[in-house]
Parts: C-alpha cells; sequence; structure tokens
C-alpha cells in the first residue's frame, strides 16, 4: 500500500511473479476503508486467476510508515493519519484466514533489492527511496533493520544546513526539505515563474510536480537537469552521513524520482565521493535499483514466502510448499 | 592503545578487573616500537602479579582505528600513521602464543557499555566517543556493528554545515570540525585572545586543550560552560541523525570531554528532541557512559573473554575456564 497506489502481485514459491495489478488508493482513508479496498482487489485479483483466498500459503503488506514488526502496527506515521496503533497485521490475518506479514515499504525495497535486484549478495545495504519524502531501508546482517521501534533508516530528516528550509517535520535544513519530491517541485514553479526558457512552462504551474521535472530532464530541458542534478548533491550529502555510519557494501537508489537514473546517481556519487571517509567510500557501490518500481513489492514477496514456509514448518507441514505450487500451477490458466 | 595512552587491565572470567595500569604512549611511533612497548608493559603488569603470560587465556586489543576484524588489522586509519595493513593481531597471537582480538576502540567502548555499563539490556545502541575526534561505536543485534570494511561509526564526519569550517578531512562543516576537542581549544584561544573575563586565561593561550575548558566549565567558568553547551548542540545535531537513521535504544556519550557530564548531555539531548522524529527521539534514552574512561578497556576484555571460551571449545577443552579461574586464584597475592 502506497500513499496514492496500491499494488497487489501473486507470487509463487520461486518468487515469479504470475499476476500483478495496481489502482489508484488513498491511504488517508484510514484502515477500515483502505483494508476493505485491498480485500477487494485482492480477491478480484484472485477471481479472474481462478483461485480462492484459501489456496494462498501466505499475504507480505508493506505500508509507507514505520512499523513495529512484532505487533504488526504502525506507529505515528506521519501520512497515515488514523493507521496510529491499528492492529493492521492481525486484522487481515483474521479475515484472510492467512499468514500476514507487516513491514514498512522502504525496508521492503531494501529486501528485495537485497533478494533479486542490485543488492545480491551484499551483507550490509541501503536502499533510499526518493518519492514526495525521502526514507531508506537497511539490510544490516542481510536482515531488515528496522530499530528499536521499526523507525530506523529516516534519511529524510537528517539536518544538511542547521539555518536551511522548515521541513514538513517542523526542523530547519532537513535533506528532505532541499531534494524531496516538493522541494523539487516547488523550485519548478518558481524556475517557470522566473520566465527562464524550459519545457516547464507548458505545465499549468500549479499543476507541477517532481515526475514533470524529472521527464522533462531526461528530454533534455537543461534547467530541470540542473534542479534534478542539485537535489541529487543534497540526497549525496546525506547519504555521505549515512556511509560514514554506516559502512555499507551498496547504496541503491529507488522510488519514483530516480526513474530519472544517471542524471540524479551522478550527482549523488560526486556528493559521496567528496563527502565520505575514504575507506567507506572505497567500498560502497551506489547503484540505481534494478528492480524498478518493483522492489518493495518484490520485498513483500520475500516476507510472504518467509512467513508460508515459517507457517508450514510451525504447523509441521512438511510439503505444504510443494503442495502449495502444485496448487498454484493447476489453477494456473493455460 | 590510545593516541597517548596504553591502558592494560588484567581480569578474570567474571570480567572483574584484578590489576590495571596506564602508560604514556605514541601510536604514530608506529607498530614495531607501539606493540614491543605494549609487550614490555605487559609483561611487567604480569610480574608484579606473579603470573606467567602462559596463564593467560587470550587477549583483547583495542586501537583507535578503522579495523578488519577478520583480517585483524586497521586500513586507512587516519591518527595512525605508518599501521595501514600492518597484521597487529597476527603478529601478537605469535608473540604471546595466545589468542588475540582486534578492535576499534569506540566499538569496544559500545561493547563494554552494553555488557556492563549505561547500555545493559539495549538490543541496539551507539557509544559516542567525543575526545580530539568524535566517533561511535555501534552495536546492533547484541553485537558490535563494524560495517562492511570495520570502519562504521564515523559520526564526526556528518556534515552539519556545508559551508561550515574546514575540517581534518578535508570537507567542509564536518560535526568534529564544530565540536571536537581541536574546535573547543580553537575556540578558547579565540577567546582568551578575545579579552573576555575567563578562568582559562591563566593558562599560556598555546597550551590550552578542550579538557581544559571542560575543567574550567566544571568549576563554574561561564565562557567555558558556553563553549561546551554549543559542542554539545553539534553532537547533538549529528546525533538527531543517527537517531533518525538507526533508530537506537541508547545513545552513551564517552570520552574525555564527556566527563565534563550534565552540562555537555544536556545541550546534546536539547538538540536530539529538536531535530529527530518523534517516534525514535521517544524511544531513545541519552546518557553519560557508565565505565567512565574504562568503557573501551571493558569491551576489550568482554572481546577476551569471548575468545577464550571460542578457543577452549574450539580445542575441545571444556575445563579451561575454570581451570584459568583456578589458576588465577593461586597466583593472586593474597
Amino acid at each position: 500500500m502506497g500513499a496514492s497506489h496500491i499494488n497487489i502481485a501473486l507470487a509463487d514459491f520461486s518468487a515469479k511473479i504470475v499476476e500483478e495489478t495496481s489502482h489508484p488508493f488513498d491511504i488517508k482513508q484510514g484502515p477500515q476503508v483502505c483494508l476493505a479496498e485491498a480485500s477487494r482487489i485482492l480477491h478480484e485479483l484472485l477471481n479472474h486467476y481462478g483461485i480462492n483466498i484459501a489456496q494462498l500459503m501466505a499475504v507480505g503488506v508493506g505500508v509507507p510508515g514505520p512499523v513495529v514488526t512484532d505487533a504488526g502496527m504502525v506507529v505515528s506515521p506521519p501520512i497515515m493519519p488514523g493507521w496510529d496503533g491499528f492492529p493492521i497485521r492481525k486484522s487481515l490475518e483474521k479475515e484472510w484466514g492467512l499468514p500476514v506479514s507487516l513491514n514498512n515499504d522502504a525496508d521492503l525495497g531494501a529486501l528485495g533489492e537485497w533478494a533479486y535486484g542490485a543488492g545480491r549478495g551484499e551483507k550490509n545495504l541501503a536502499f533510499i527511496k526518493v518519492g514526495s519524502g525521502i526514507g531508506a531501508g537497511l539490510i544490516i546482517n542481510q536482515q531488515i533493520y528496522g530499530g528499536t521501534t521499526g523507525s530506523a533508516g529516516e534519511i529524510g530528516h537528517l539536518t544538511i544546513d542547521e539555518n536551511g528550509p522548515l521541513c514538513s517535520c517542523g526542523n530547519r535544513g532537513c535533506m528532505e526539505a532541499f531534494a524531496g519530491g516538493h522541494a523539487i517541485a516547488l523550485q519548478a514553479r518558481k524556475l517557470v515563474e522566473s520566465g527562464k526558457r524550459t519545457l516547464l512552462s507548458n505545465i499549468p504551474t500549479e499543476n507541477l510536480t517532481a515526475e514533470d521535472v524529472a521527464k522533462a530532464a531526461r528530454r533534455g530541458d537543461l534547467p530541470s537537469q540542473e534542479i534534478i542534478m542539485r537535489a541529487g548533491t543534497f540526497i549525496g550529502i546525506a547519504i555521505a552521513g549515512l556511509v560514514n555510519l554506516f559502512n555499507p557494501g551498496a547504496v541503491i537508489i529507488g522510488g519514483g524520482v530516480a526513474q530519472v537514473g544517471d542524471l540524479l546517481t551522478t550527482s549523488i556519487r560526486k556528493a559521496v565521493r567528496e563527502r565520505s571517509l575514504r575507506a567507506s567510500e572505497q567500498s560502497v557501490r551506489i547503484t540505481t535499483a534494478m528492480l524498478g518500481q518493483r522492489s518493495s513489492l518484490m520485498g513483500a514477496t520475500v516476507q510472504a514466502i518467509n512467513i508460508a514456509i515459517h507457517d508450514a514448518v510451525e504447523r509441521k507441514k512438511p510439503d505444504s510448499k510443494t503442495e502449495f505450487s502444485a496448487k498454484l500451477n493447476q489453477a494456473a490458466p493455460t
């Protein structure tokens, strides 16, 4: 579940996605409405595929907020009003009669890229999700590291300049206030209003988004490229901090704005090279997500497989895995 | 081994320190001179205590540089010229005929405080060593986290202000350039030269150190207190970044300058409260090291006990632990 979209995938035990769907979605409508909507879309997908929910082994769920994994809920989620403390996992387990896992979406992005993408083989890595907000998921010793209360990875709120612009979190000079989607859109509006020659002047200023800037940059619009590169520098300064603190083997840039590709990663790499200590800088790969927009979805798949296996072992059904694959294969339209 | 002192402790298997010694030491003299000196002091201590080196089970060693644990050496250590790539652990194991562990001193500080100090019971914590440089040791999932190449925890080089003062690492606006011992001493010199009324004017400006400022602050000197509090604010901004990224259960402030106590921790706490996201800020304890200057020494003791047990198990000597305690008790002067 994202802020504005819900993506659901049906996968087998080899993590092959056999069916996938994406729908507009408003996480601000709260748990009752959203979980009912998620259920409806899941059942639609299953019906289309001709299988019954009882044939599923487990569901992996991701949300854009800090998750307390053991409790299966989010705590003080900034962009999920009404969800604070709601028993998401228990509620879905009850409704679906299946084991459910709940994780933060950036954490799942890190897991997805680690298992099937740009982070394969790394022991420690960070996945940076660049969207309207900027968050990180961390893999430490080959596992999701969520921190003490599930709110690790808030790289967007590292102070870059203590006298910098005001951030949505209430502080000044956070990285997100320089380089998040909102900040990029704001700079684009200022650019257009300044009367400079830019592709962006074709779009009504009030509608301008970071995605528009990314698109224009890809089409060769120099002022848009400058905005993206400047954002990359600020993201890079914060990543340099993360690299100095955490000495990861890889930093993987994902999320919507990251789709702009080389332009962003090049300026990120430059800032990290300039601002990290040599030992850590030389041992870190900085790269774009290999799974594109699918990083978190693949992470949710990994989690679903993990809990399905765990559940099967717990129930002493050593053949459940095979059974499920057989079920799914039987159910597959040929 | 520190930059300017070597501390050696003799401990039993309950981590009780039975003998302890501290000597001036210059790590810049390189591995040959320093390791010979360490050996000499160790043998002196053992002679004084009336036991033979063969009666020891293991030695835990700490150094002020980034350690690659598996290799038992430091890599690109900024304040250990001549040590880069020298096989410290192997060389000591050969000389002493004992299993030796090698770790970074801030990592050992974190381990010491976690096992016997202010961090007991925490799953994840950071130990901040405030001295001429400022580094952090991290405990993640109840283990030292050294990062991919042993250089995690470099909190002193987080960018606080990208246009700030030049740091020893070559970048601008690092936290250490605002709040490290050198920066504090520099501010003290400027203070005295400004002619302001301060206890520090009794000391020749060229000799002024951060310790002098800490002492004067403890004696109630307001301008010195202001310098310490300002340093605390910058340290706090960087710790807020660490808290946002790692969501630890505790942050423990140690090292020489930290001995000034409440004044420093109060301003650190204030900055962290202001600049961390609520969920992480509310779940973190910020406190002073409980073991004072002994945090790293206790961490080295933990490591020595760990490898002694590991070694005993490897050699299939299940009674070694008891044997050693018996030996040590026999050797103890009564």
